[in-house]
């Protein structure tokens, strides 16, 4: 007798464990079976192929040989059999079989299995608000959706659009829209910041900024879509604030997991409604697997469970599910979390936890923001790169990494080295002494990251006092009502125009003079430091320490991080 | 009483460790001495400055604010005493002195302190060979020496260069030499291959091919320089091989630790002549810290000591002796080793142990070489990514990571993730289950790393029987004498220009064939497997396995690898 696994869907998790499984066991018959016709394409790779960068949808169909992976290719190649635009209906579980039913023919059908594995993903998210089922209020889900709506903007259909949502999947769309096809685009969040929770309103406001340079500048936070209605050429989104008239609503707010066949067969769901699998992806069925966007995974950092959307994870839980099938027993660890965002000509990410996300979880957290060349500076072509890092003040354990630089694999650089310690619960001193690939065109001896532990190891010794750059924004704002001295530690040439424009209130003395003049400097007000990285200001802040005047407060990231967050003094 | 530090060597190690002290314990009256009469520069910039992407010798010596690192700014800023062009002689450690002379006035005077700070570095290993006093045979070792050479070589006065040595600092100078300034440069190095004991033959080669492309093709492995002599118009360097008439012999074969202080005070050495210290750098006398070049490491791989002369390693080692100095306790965990280098308009580095090296340490070691897109292959503008993963057979343990990539940075996000866990001992299943940084633009779904891996873990299956690409060169240059065949399983149009070139001798079974087609194959050879990356011919060994073909041998990186480590067959 065979060994029957029947997969339901085929997109990450679902081919990767039938793909394993067969490479491991190949006399195991594997069917895989999907609603949609387009299957086992790279679903992060959607708003690129709606952009224009990736031309053909076949493209994200592509094994990296270039092979197609169609029905053809998983029968031939893969020996596993596809059955595309069929939908799983229900299952019986002590029959082991599941009912089928064929889009094309209406035709219904059981399939035994000995295992099963549900890889069922996740759904948008749909705002539950009058004229969300209007046509032309759409999500983009899946690649046949992608297409679609390729097609309408190609052919000059769609001059407007509204996007909702403020994380990552809207970013990526709302460029996808505005870069190539021109098309005006508003944004919409609830939240008070883009990437809310994945990142602290520092970074947030470098995208924001980044946004507004590449003419994205309709983007409208901290509002609520009420409804939308038909206007009188097109649509009509009414907010909290305001009106918008536009061609085409897309809500970008993410997934949930799909667990509908799951939920029916009785299987167990978590309270998030996800399907509840242990450390080897087995669901309350042992005999069922589940993996990808349909399950929550555990996050190392706080024990819990999250739910995190990512082709890349959902391909990983599908390796193991697949070695599980097989026979052999593997765990899952559980994720870190992280994310990393193309904004334009820049890049965004993260790995761990934010800072308020950190706080919820009861850390006593703090972070550490730096600017940095992304290379030894003496080296052409250095870009300026801004990394936040985020640790626990009592413990020093170390919780999370974001970080904002024009070169996203220079980010992912750094990211990754952090990333991949998380699970070892890494203290300051760890990612200080990291062993970072060095060499000048690529690094620097003494890297950003490095730069990042050792700032966060002197806040928590209270050496480094920091007042962060929106902080610094909101206090210059209003430099005429609090006893507060903004010195400046540059050289005379950086200071220059600031003087020149806020005379009386910008102090210049450079670091270098500052230990003989330090008498110049008034001992009843609170002085606030300021250069362009945060480093000549830290070293500022212990010489004036060292002379007793210790009302003092490091802008962290200096002026290079306030100018990309959107402060423009001069 | 104050609390006095002397630190003898004020390059990276020296003069972080005063500048940490200082942070810590701003009371400490710190003085830096050096010969030099520049210093506190990057090392690892000297190439660049030879090569002139750095302009002006004082931009390596700036701070990332872009102050020059002079006595002026030690004493202004950090409160440093910066004693230049002074040579430390003799140590008293009964007496806590230290005797020092001025190179510009010949003065003599003692300095006391209660503690001390040995930063010697390193000095260049130098040829032991007739002829190595000429003038004309130089090292390059210090700021100094690189500006005098940089003149020479821009006032038009080096028209031929022989470099001795083939590790990174020999190409680095190569590179810098004949690239910019296009002196006619020979390389000549004792090991069979370049980087060696830093890589293997197959990344070594792709190194060599590299530098054929930009015409530095005079590259003599595997010989000795026996003496250097004058010529009739500059000098003759004698080899086991040849005769070269050049202007300028370079040795670039690494340095030494630099310990004559040490041994005359009667400090305990290792065997190899580095100062010995403790894991807090302490050396057999407490009051005596040593730390950078003229230190080894503990191999944190190997348990064994290790010398590494790298300025960043040089760097983190000054701040830990900075905290120690300043009555804290921070040790050094030891290091895994690793280098990252620029060639040209690529990049090749790796961590931790190299495969020769893990098996002169008594690993079961192995490695699995894999090539695929630095990104998503659907995202324009991805390069061809090479990863060697290092492991042991038996435990699963992996050891090392080399690569070659035409993105340094893209390269470095690899290498750090591995860099980071070294430490801890990860198994291969960690590296198969990292969470990488992705978006489609800087990384893959199922990551090259991921797939080094996984492939790493069909090879201790047995399911993954690979051929290295030299290997297979030199196989398939006697492929009249063996009963091998050689099967491209990639699409036809691929496999054309093969099948033309080498009719009988090349065959060709497409992937999507290959379950229909198996019986055309031969029971009775060793069936050598051929692709693009070295996927698809693991795909077909695992088909081909199943039909009861099990002599079969997958190349490794496939014709991707072949080709850039120079294998051109069409």
């Amino acid at each position: 007798m065979g060994f029957k696994v029947i997969i339901v869907g085929a997109v990450a998790a679902g081919t990767r464990a039938a793909a394993h499984l067969k490479r491991l066991k190949p006399e195991a018959e594997v069917v895989l079976v999907d609603r949609q016709a387009l299957v086992s394409y790279s679903g992060c790779g959607l708003p690129y192929f709606i952009s224009g960068d990736v031309n053909d949808a076949r493209e994200l169909m592509n094994t990296t040989y270039m092979m197609l992976k169609d029905e053809s290719f998983f029968e031939r190649v893969k020996g596993v059999t596809l059955l595309t635009r069929t939908e799983a209906l229900a299952l019986d579980r002590k029959l082991k079989k599941i009912r089928v039913r064929s889009l094309e023919t209406n035709e219904e059908k059981d399939l035994d299995y000995d295992q099963l594995v549900l890889a069922t993903g996740g759904r948008p998210i749909r705002l539950e608000i009058p004229g969300a089922d209007l046509p032309g209020v759409i999500t983009v889900s899946n690649l046949a959706e992608a297409v679609k709506l390729r097609e309408q903007v190609a052919a000059g259909r769609i001059n407007r659009a509204v996007i909702i949502g403020g994380g990552p999947l809207a970013l990526q769309m709302a460029e996808a829209l505005s870069d190539l096809w021109g098309v005006e685009t508003a944004l919409i969040a609830a939240g008070n910041q883009l990437l809310s929770g994945l990142v602290g309103p520092q970074l947030a406001g470098m995208v924001r900024r980044k946004l507004d340079e590449h003419e994205l500048r309709e983007v409208y936070l901290g509002e609520r879509v009420k409804r939308v209605e038909e206007g009188e050429d097109g649509l009509r989104v009414i907010t909290s604030r305001r009106e918008l008239e536009t061609d085409l609503v897309m809500t970008a707010l993410g997934v949930r997991p799909d667990s509908d066949l799951a939920l029916a067969a009785g299987l167990e769901l978590t309270p998030g409604g996800a399907v509840a699998v242990n450390s080897r992806f087995q669901t309350s069925d042992p005999d069922i697997y589940a993996g990808g966007d349909c399950v929550e995974n555990v996050n190392l950092l706080t024990g819990r469970g999250v739910y995190l959307s990512s082709g890349a994870l959902a391909s990983r839980h599908g390796r193991i599910i697949g070695t599980n099938l097989a026979g052999a027993i593997e765990e899952h660890d559980g994720v870190s979390g992280g994310f990393l965002l193309k904004v334009f000509d820049a890049a965004v990410g993260a790995v761990g936890l934010s800072l308020s996300r950190a706080r919820e979880e009861g850390f006593d957290a703090a972070s550490a923001l730096v600017t940095q060349a992304d290379r030894d500076q003496f080296y052409p072509g250095w870009e300026t790169m801004h990394l936040e890092l985020i640790f626990d003040r009592t413990s020093g354990r170390v919780l999370g990494l974001a970080g904002f630089s024009p070169k996203g694999e220079a980010l992912a650089a750094r990211l990754n080295a952090v990333a991949a310690i998380l699970k070892y619960q890494p203290g300051l001193r760890d990612v200080a002494n990291l062993e970072l690939a060095y060499a000048p065109p690529f690094g620097a001896a003494v890297d950003i990251l490095h730069v990042a532990a050792c700032a966060a190891e002197n806040i928590m010794a209270g050496k480094n006092r920091v007042m962060d750059v929106d902080e610094f924004a909101a206090l210059f704002s209003r430099r005429q009502e609090v006893a507060a001295t903004f010195l400046d530690v540059r050289g005379r040439d950086n200071a220059e125009p600031y003087l020149a424009r806020y005379p009386g209130d910008w102090i210049n003395l450079p670091l270098d003079e500052l230990r003989a003049r330090i008498g110049e400097l008034p001992r009843d007000r609170k002085i606030i430091l300021i250069c362009n990285s945060g480093v000549r200001s830290y070293e500022a802040q212990v010489i004036l320490d060292q002379a007793g005047l210790v009302s003092t407060y490091n802008v962290q990231g200096g002026l290079g991080a306030a100018r990309r967050w959107g402060l423009e003094l001069v």
